[in-house]
């Protein structure tokens, strides 16, 4: 077995992209790439206690720092980049989780606009035990507290957008970007339609665990250490953001409102399943009616985020999808673990 | 341990109700009373091949047959009904799903209108295997045959509405109705706030099983064998139909667009978390962000439903919910089982 | 010229209607009988200074008072009720609007859920001078007093919904309702379908003017006198409640999300001028795409409510619509007015 | 009085933007300068027959090219530009309007996805009679010929957007864009908040006409000779394009679902109210509620846009708006065209 090229990046702070598309590549990676990663939260670090108001530490645009932009050699438009998460661990023993004024989705909103006050903005930190894989939860308004399992992921990875656009980190549409799925954890492999060349990946937002929907609209943000291996499928496309686990097929639906998003997460399920699983449209249609699992990832963001996956094992045998690629990155990354 | 009275019920193809609220009681029944059912598919039975298109056979409105209402005795505007679900078991050895022109999530329908033609109608019968609990799918522009597991639920159970209104079965809303969940199946109790006296309460829509968000709008649908226990929670008010589990507190929404749906859903939720489990508003609002699972039922109804539901294992203990109602008649029905 | 038979009702207030469907008929009338009405506002009358708030002085589901429902002899399903505004005049010199708790569009609302506080509730008293024919506005802050035309409309006409369905007075959808359009004004001719034998007709919901949208949920809500002949058209079906003044086609759409009732009320009007303008669908959708007007009636509602127009001078001519009981009606009118 | 300094710019076919935000500046000009400008059609002038399809003449991103941007001295976020159109005439003597496979409101799209067949792609070639001021339709599957009047506007103008985003020139958001309203015509002043330090300023899309909504996606769209005047107020914000006529103020908003759109239009009138006109937010809420008028710009787009009025006659008097600039360039322009 070859040994693979490992690249280690540690961003400082003033080396963090705050958009998909327009950031200058930090470097130029071959497919195959080992990438070991460092990722600040979403707040870049400043919410580090129960009186850092995001509102008075942090400076708009200056949130969700991505780490990267990566190029990837030979990626163009109509290719994949895929990108398998090896491990995704906090690198903090805190996080942080906040209410931010006119943002989450029990709240007006500056879209869903209201002459309402705003929500009380409240910090709360979560203590990590890494050892016990927990999160605990201590209440500001009670002595409650309470443990939630560790459940580490990122909330954003994406490549640079298509037409020409630059996007915020905040937002999540077809090319990835914050799509905020519990889904984007260690062990799964991200596909990503390239929009341009180099494709320009990025990655952050780590999350110890979030809820479905994320629906304050902030995660239990912390800091990372992850590492994730870099493909390339060539002349393959990927219209939206899918993620392939070991048990299932992934597909995701950014939009508002939120009916498109799951429309669109819907669909994509229907047409991979034509594509690699010898389904007609109306065939794969009722199947997936009966047999889809449906979270929603966010509702919360610029664009909300709809997930459709489906079991492998209820899916016809003797097919493969993107050519096999996450069972081979599977398996490599298990060696290195090993 | 005294002996549960029962009412056996089994409806002539003429007595069923199309509507919650607007139709006569069935019968009056006492708090406690065990109701063994039987309801017919949605269709009424009357889709039984590949060539009995719904448009062909079903006559509108008389779809959704619903088996009740039941006149709760004491019912009143401001308590609870809770509907225990003993058994929930199809009563055919097959099931019926369709496609239906200008219904469901992937076609425009009277509501999102197009100019397009609508998808072709067509017609699945899945075979379901009661003794493997399987249900099998036969694809139509193929030879695939694929088995999925059985897992029976009702897409419909309400009482009558408040506001002097009369809703088609189709319908969920606040009173319940054709909320489509998978949630709804056998070991849990769902809990319905009461509008009118004597609550009326029906059921119907047996699926033997459906994907979350019951995508092309129809799910593997069956006439079942039911089995409820109906109790009343008085002077105990539930905003939007609930439903608890062994293991979770499950909140729903059903609105337009799917994220009003979900904002009811979570609202209430924390809501619940308020009233029954020693949070703040605020605490509640965090701790379920992170905690929340936010699967979608329907995105293809009159009204769209998400649903919100939480672990119980995550919540303080030592503290109670619906007077511990559910944990009573989950060990009272296995007793009857056993 | 026959003398028309006209029909006096003045409801006391006991008398009213709450919901479209499900009261009993107060009269029958006959194709070309003259409604000699009054009609309470949609508070009942209740709301009668700054110090009387809704949430107060009214008893919901008791809101929106419809007089009515008259049995137009003869209707059936598929047919069309035709109802010609002949006069609509306050009957008071003072008319109310509220802000309330949880209802209108910029805030919050009990499907728009957020955890944030409501609004304040709050009354304004409108002066009516109706030989000026003005609206005068004073503000609850400051020393502001202003001036609006009026601009007397009905919220709300209708007639029993499809599907045995029971709706609300405060319901706007494909029956009528509570549509909320500045439209339904005298002069025009509003074009129901029927659903119902007898269509059960009832308008209430005066308002002395309102803007597009309705924007906190309430308008200068008003008692008023109002005038209409009832014509029916047998075997013509109208999906969707129409208007035709003596210079525009209206159409109109009710749902949610507001996109959904704009695609009904744009497709409603393609279909229009398909049906009687011998355009093809393509070329009415080219068509109406430039030269349709486009205000939005309420979006406040259970159903929000868009408005599709067209002036009639831009359609070809030497065609009729509704067998051109408009322009019938008009003359007839006029020759009484006179 | 001083002649005005006139910059003129005929862009050539690659001398075009493509995006807001993104494109280097083509000019520096001063506050005050008159920009005497050409704008090519949003199809860049290649659909020219009926024969030429978009879907094969076009190629994206390549849509909606903007003249400019013009980088405007002294501009700093947090001040407003103001962009007075002088005349807006259409340079040739035909447009184009067509169908685009998956676009447009009265079909599924990419957002709003469907496994239906999309709509057949067709173009009309409408003749514009500019002596008469006349728009010819010719309809293509009948003999119809009918004549709409001229009424030009731009469907885009816009600045460089916030967030370090770079948007394409077929968005329309809180920058401007894409908005697609009727109302951004000769003799109005258009109000943009600046975001990045020269505004950079551009606008394009040129309609010979349009209805509310841009129901099918596309309007007359023609190439366009217009002549605007530019103006800086410093220490000014505009939060969402704002729009002046001799008759109206104007606010609008872009969002999804529309309901967004209008609730943020709606908001941005109140406050603008209440900035300038000496309204509480409450009183001004219910004011507006009364006197707005709510036509819909477009419900196509990647963000839907809703428009909020009110005539200027019916606001307090003694009082005036962004420094009264308006009525100052109206005057202005008209001595120029004297």
């Amino acid at each position: 077995m070859t040994e693979p090229r490992v690249l280690t990046v540690r961003p400082k702070p003033d080396e963090y992209a705050w958009t998909f598309g327009g950031a200058p590549p930090v470097a130029r990676v071959a497919p195959g790439t080992v990438l070991d990663l460092t990722t600040e939260d979403c707040f870049a670090g400043r919410v580090t206690s129960e009186r850092t108001l995001v509102s008075e530490v942090c400076e708009f645009p200056f949130l969700n720092p991505q780490t990267g932009p990566f190029w990837i050699e030979g990626a163009e438009p109509g290719d994949t980049v895929a990108v398998h998460f090896v491990s995704v661990e906090p690198s903090r023993d805190w996080a942080a989780s906040t209410t931010v004024p006119l943002f989450g989705a029990l709240t007006s909103t500056h879209a869903t606009a209201s002459l309402q006050e705003p929500l009380p903005e409240r910090v709360w930190i979560w203590e990590l035990d890494r050892a016990a894989r927990l999160c605990r939860f201590t209440a500001r308004d009670s002595e409650l507290v309470l443990d939630l399992p560790m459940a580490p992921m990122h909330g954003t990875v994406g490549v640079a957008p298509a037409n020409l656009e630059v996007r915020s980190a905040l937002v999540p549409d077809a090319h990835g970007g914050n799509l905020d799925t519990p889904e984007m954890r260690a062990g799964v492999t991200c596909y990503l339609g390239v929009n341009v060349e180099g494709a320009l990946l990025s990655l952050g937002d780590g999350h110890a665990r979030q809820g479905e929907g994320e629906t304050c609209g902030v995660a239990v943000e912390c800091a990372m250490h992850t590492v994730v291996v870099v493909e390339l499928l060539k002349g393959l496309a990927t219209p939206w953001p899918r993620i392939e686990s070991d048990t299932h097929l992934i597909s995701t639906g950014s939009a508002r409102p939120l009916e498109d998003a799951f429309r669109i997460a819907q669909l994509d399920l229907v047409q991979w399943l034509v594509r690699d699983y010898g389904f007609s449209a109306m065939d794969a249609y009722q199947y997936l009616s009966q047999a889809v699992e449906s979270p929603l990832a966010n509702v919360c963001d610029t664009n909300y985020t709809s997930v459709a996956k489906v079991r492998k094992e209820w899916l016809p045998g003797g097919r493969t999808t993107y050519r096999g690629l996450h069972d081979r990155l599977r398996g490599t990354a298990a060696s290195w673990l090993a």
